[in-house]
């Protein structure tokens, strides 16, 4: 059998990205912004890639403080990317992403079957926002503030950190319609300046919103609208310097703001990886993974956030959290870095944490098998789990998922897509496979040469067995670049009348296959008592554990003729969570509860588990002074409330 | 280079515990004790090892309900097993352990050289207890006690639950100097029995103390010597049954109260492993790991406790704590699971786990490698942690360790022990190594054939580079012998006037050589000080990670001359221990805090994190029931209390 793979080092589809930015690598921290630089005497010093130990790397973000002039403001991601349609082509615009630039001819034919897209209406791009709340930050805060760091009560810097990026917060983005905005937004550099900021609050009754990428599609971060006290965004991106770097070690010191792609450029260019990609890692940050018990695609290999993290640092109202001690494990009573990772902003703001580093693999290499159908693509990928082979990332494509990946098909290029040509004779004519049921298996293999092939052939082997077949190392490149440029795609559904998100779970192997089946079953129930003809439900199994696996839903439906689409589409994921919990799913694999899943947060962690919640907010923050109201927090009483009672 | 390792997969020393035992396996639960035996009517099933999912696998335990008919009251383990030492010969009893019944000839000059012992003195073996405290447990909670499940107030029941295995611990126990001991002992079968005791404690205000196989080091089981209100200690070893076991899911759904070496017997009876072997694997039990933050030395292959265990079962005051749903990893927020691990007793019992199990591996190859002193050994290990490729077990011991195992030599067999005749010649005038100087690497791989042969190259190859040389796979294999007959050790010293104890701790890999060396150098300037003549300081390294390492120190000297030589040997150990947090190191890497490290708890997770500890105290706990008083629980002050004052 012919393999399926291609070995890539140097043409990884991520390394788009950051050899872009190797050139501009972080020699200091003047940032582009019209904001005055507060940087500029820290005496930074150039990196110096043969050292083995390099202290304050100021890292240059790729994101400036000024988000908006970079970013989206009503939407996902940068500003000069994004899928446009028309009555004659549809492309996806700007030169970020392989897709960039290009004519994506097959797209229009997709939307029409799946949503009965209308090509002739007029796209709606929202009208940038003119007025905005008054801030409610007192004059006499605001100044003991601005002695502290950088602070502005500038409209668009606060509207655009009032929220995430899940559909509710988008959909209000678009439609003007925020209930409520923060008061101000501060930039500290350090730990220190954040110490001071959270003494002024505990002072001043002010409360806190620690903000990194603002990537949660949780609601952890909106504002909460019920908030009367004054609100300020605490924005880590000042944040964001490597503090030390040790080569031998493999461990730096980085600050929780830094964002991911800025990280991992900065190691690359040092020979290094963090290895921790969410889909979201190009906007997200350090203190955002953490806070979030975040997941990353190459958790095979690299561990997700909880392995990665060696010691946080943590400022709460009653105290800074960190272990005094830097060591690989301990037993040392209940482990508070695991209170800390998941505590969504609620009880301090991370700012520093020590990360392991692994060296750069020298070899990187996508693979893709197809399977005949869903089933038989999941027993592979047990067996695989079984084996303990785990590739840094191996991922399972749902027939409908796969056929979305085709409608982007480009014209040009990428000869390798499947189902082209000689490959698709092969799999639909001489192996069988209906073009309607096969899935395609994702592959990214690192390490040495040795080791990557190896895993390559022991894995095209259990393939075999489940009837699998190579579908070209290609399609597995394909596979990964969707992964960034699918969030993309929201954006375009919202300007034609689609409302679309997705959501995960983690389940344990033996009922993922009857979670997945009855998920899809229940949205379309759901979806037919509403009458709802145009919608799309399909998953993808993308981690893979001893135990279980994580599965992604993604669902979107044509909302002509609904008042309230987002209820609707809140309906029915409620209903399709519902359905995952009696399933033996989790609430979240990797987003967290924030407040979009509060309604499962007692059931899950149990009775006990809540007030264990309530007690550690009333040890670190008994004022509430962090009151973003995710979990089961809003059920929190501050002392200082009861009292009036 | 010829190869240092050798194939033995079938006779593995470990298993010979396990061979012994695979006849008896657990058909039923009928306990070979005068104790009535509740089990019989539970319609135990016959292990079938074809089926792939079995239910309520009852248990026959090797440690029977009367423990002290088994093990030694007074000390470690089996009461046939000891060292005995007399004027003609040292001779380790029993058929245990393979030093089992043989001749030790060079012991004797070993303990003449490092303690100057003088073998005519008779042995002291302690009398055993005739007089005991009443029983403060009021008839009316005894008899409701009763009719939940069996209870003892028996004086010797009592006693050997009073505490653990410290060197304090046991100088009281030979003493017969006990300021405290429970006050009665129940035996629950089940969750549910184990929440009605908790909920009779809540009425009753009685302390109940869980009790697994009472091998802590750190004196957490041991009766708190202030307590007025009565105490009863919750035995777990009646719930030892295997609830589940699904070979396809590769998990098992355990009580807690199972012994390890049960698990594991019967594990391997099926052709799985759990994998998880600390030293006192023989008596210590599943929920011991869990409340202990336990580690094993196959970690790296298995994991720590912390990465077996996919759900617990907790039975608080407040109720019972577990996950709804069973699910490999979550984004719930906090993850509770991580305070139930290392909760030290003081949050309630731990019923149940769900825990991961492996199939037994093909091949298990032990192997050896000399190094010409502890810095080039320890430069190898931590380069075959870098390169991950991380045997099952990778262990270095010292050169003091290394020649007291070659004390430990038997007359006959044992043809591979280092230094004999060739091999001798090889390591000590070819290579030049200094006997006084040379260390040794253990090893265990454990995989496929091809797996352990290439594991084993790559290996040799590093140790190459710093100097190593092969050792002889049966040095390997004597290694983890010594693992387990070494916890005899102590009583042999304590009947010889030395006390002994070890202690470890983790630390990160660029402070570890400081570590050892400058801990040494304090125990020797604190026995100096104390003009101590005669003592042993040695260490080795146990486990590895990517960010740092496990170190053991064994520490013991004579005590002829001071009045109270456990209170001595504290001081000594207290200044090791500040030297080795001085020194970057942790309060404890696997064996916790206890009451023996209280000291340091605060200072090792910052004074929030105290916080968070008496903060989950009350939301769990708030009468103090669970009044163990470990780590910084004896600040704690119940409502009940304060209402009082």
């Amino acid at each position: 059998m012919s393999s399926g793979f291609v070995t890539s080092a140097k043409n990884m589809l991520e390394n788009k990205e950051y050899s872009k930015n190797v050139e501009t690598k972080a020699v200091n921290n003047n940032k582009t912004s019209s904001f005055s630089d507060k940087n500029k005497n820290r005496g930074a010093k150039g990196a110096d890639v043969k050292k083995k130990y390099e202290t304050v790397i100021k890292v240059k973000s790729v994101i400036p403080r000024r988000r908006q002039d970079l970013l989206k403001w009503y939407g996902w991601g940068y500003k000069d990317s994004m899928f446009v349609i028309n009555e004659t082509t549809t492309t996806f615009t700007g030169s970020r992403y392989l897709l960039g630039g290009k004519n994506l001819p097959y797209a229009k034919q997709w939307l029409k079957e799946h949503f009965d897209l209308d090509i002739s209406k007029p796209r709606k791009t929202p009208p940038l926002p003119t007025s905005f709340p008054q801030s409610r930050l007192p004059a006499n805060v605001k100044e003991e503030l601005q002695k502290i760091t950088l602070l502005s009560t500038d409209g668009m810097d606060r509207l655009i950190r009032a929220h995430g990026q899940t559909l509710h917060d988008v959909y209000n983005l678009r439609e003007n319609n925020f209930p409520r905005i923060p008061d101000a937004v501060v930039w500290p550099e350090n730990h220190e300046q954040v110490e001071d900021i959270v003494n002024c609050a505990s002072r001043h009754h002010f409360v806190i919103i620690p903000f990194g990428g603002g990537t949660s599609v949780s609601g952890s971060v909106t504002c909460p609208a019920n908030e009367d006290r004054p609100i300020v965004v605490l924005d880590t991106s000042d944040m964001n310097s490597i503090l030390w770097l040790d080569k031998e070690q493999l461990l730096a010191r980085v600050q929780a703001g830094i964002v991911g792609q800025d990280l991992e450029r900065e190691m690359r260019a040092r020979g290094f990886t963090v290895g921790h990609e969410p889909d979201s890692y190009e906007f997200s940050t350090l203190g955002g993974w953490v806070a979030t018990r975040a997941s990353g695609m190459k958790k095979n290999t690299y561990g997700n956030i909880e392995d990665l993290v060696v010691q946080t640092k943590v400022v709460t109202p009653r105290g800074v959290i960190e272990k005094s001690c830097r060591v690989p494990r301990l037993s040392c009573g209940p482990e508070w870095e695991h209170i800390v990772l998941g505590s969504e902003g609620c009880l301090g703001v991370v700012t520093e944490v020590t990360l392991k580093i692994r060296p750069l693999p020298p070899v990187v290499r996508y693979g893709s098998l197809v399977f005949p159908d869903w089933d038989s693509g999941f027993y592979f990928e047990r067996e695989v789990a079984r084996q303990r082979l785990q590739p840094s990332s191996i991922r399972l494509m749902d027939n409908e998922q796969f056929r979305f990946g085709h409608a982007l098909k480009m014209e040009q290029s990428w000869g390798g897509v499947l189902l082209d040509g000689l490959k698709r004779f092969y799999i639909t004519k001489i192996k069988g496979f209906d073009p309607c049921k096969l899935c395609l298996v994702t592959l990214l293999m690192e390490g040495t040469a040795e080791k990557v092939a190896d895993s390559e052939k022991k894995m095209n082997n259990i393939a075999a067995q489940y009837g699998g077949v190579p579908g070209g190392a290609k399609n597995g490149e394909i596979g990964y670049t969707l992964t960034f440029v699918i969030a993309y795609v929201r954006d375009l559904a919202l300007e034609c009348d689609i409302v679309a998100e997705s959501f995960e779970t983690s389940v344990s192997w033996e009922r993922a296959l009857a979670l997945c089946r009855n998920t899809k079953a229940r949205v379309r129930d759901e979806c037919d008592k509403r009458r709802i003809t145009h919608y799309l439900i399909s998953c993808r199994l993308t981690q893979t554990y001893d135990a279980g696996c994580c599965i992604y839903f993604y669902f979107g439906f044509k909302t002509v003729g609904f008042s309230d689409p987002v209820h609707v589409y809140e309906e029915i994921e409620e209903a399709a969570r519902d359905e995952i919990i009696a399933n033996g799913g989790s609430i979240s694999h990797h987003h967290g509860v924030g407040k979009l899943r509060k309604k499962w947060y007692t059931a899950t962690v149990s009775e006990p588990g809540r007030h264990l919640l309530l007690a550690a907010k009333k040890a670190l923050d008994p004022d509430n002074i962090f009151a973003l109201g995710n979990m089961a927090f809003d059920q929190y009483t501050p002392d200082i409330v009861k009292s009036k009672l």
